[in-house]
């Protein structure tokens, strides 16, 4: 794929960009990690774009959730609609449009949406980084009393 | 300087960080180039952030401009607010809020502020970069086709 030019991506109303893709809900359990009502959009890092980093803006729906997880990259999220909460090691934080959040790597983090609006966000991580974790059970008790929701194994 | 904690930049309604410093507006020209009326603040990149990009919020007053100019990185904008015009190479490019633009690299480029409200946009870039350049003439005549604002050289 060869480098791509200058390009705008138009916002719609309904918070997608035009021409970019819709990656579909996602929903369940999957190797111990748990997700629910996410929806994901790559504006900057699918079309071999000559940056160092990738954009995505994830959106999710009322009583959603990304995964408990850690990892050895750092994440930078910017609030773009409605409002979380971020668990991150054993501490809550509230998040409302515009926040924006540095979680530092092997941290364990999930982010949930709060209140009836989807909750959507802007990630930003670098273009060569390692696939998420699991957390520990230490980890996974710790982001508990936090308010963290975790995948029950049902075994 | 070791690397910092997870941390929450909380949003303050004036388009400020909690906790992130202003740094002055820019006014006038240097070494060819010309910028008027712009605030930067470095939300992720001046505190040994464990990423290969750094995350800024530009505004631009009423008026104002970014210089035009070309370097070898690219610049990934997300417009928060306000109305804006992106000069690039000999095109120009009405912006809205939440619009999202990739300048790819070596592509004459200038923002300018539209309208009544601040242009106030993030601008994501890797952290190992080029240093901007000024353009040639025949890139000037170009851009100036397309509303480009350029220092004037008074000797």
């Amino acid at each position: 794929m060869s480098a791509p030019e200058t390009r705008i991506l138009h916002f719609q109303n309904d918070y997608s960009w035009e021409g970019v893709e819709h990656e579909p809900y996602k929903y369940g359990q999957e190797a111990g990690r748990a997700w629910q009502a996410i929806v994901r959009q790559v504006l900057i890092g699918n079309q071999a774009e000559e940056t160092g980093f990738h954009l995505r803006y994830f959106e999710i729906a009322p009583n959603g959730y990304s995964s408990l997880e850690k990892h050895g990259h750092a994440h930078v999220v910017i609030v773009m609609r409605g409002h979380g909460r971020a668990v991150v090691g054993t501490t809550a934080h509230e998040l409302q449009p515009f926040d924006t959040v540095y979680v530092a790597p092997w941290t364990p983090h999930q982010f949930l949406a709060v209140g009836n609006e989807p909750f959507g966000f802007f990630c930003i991580v670098d273009a060569e980084r390692d696939r998420p974790q699991l957390v520990s059970a230490e980890e996974r008790g710790g982001a508990l009393t936090a308010g963290a929701i975790v995948a029950v194994d049902l075994e």
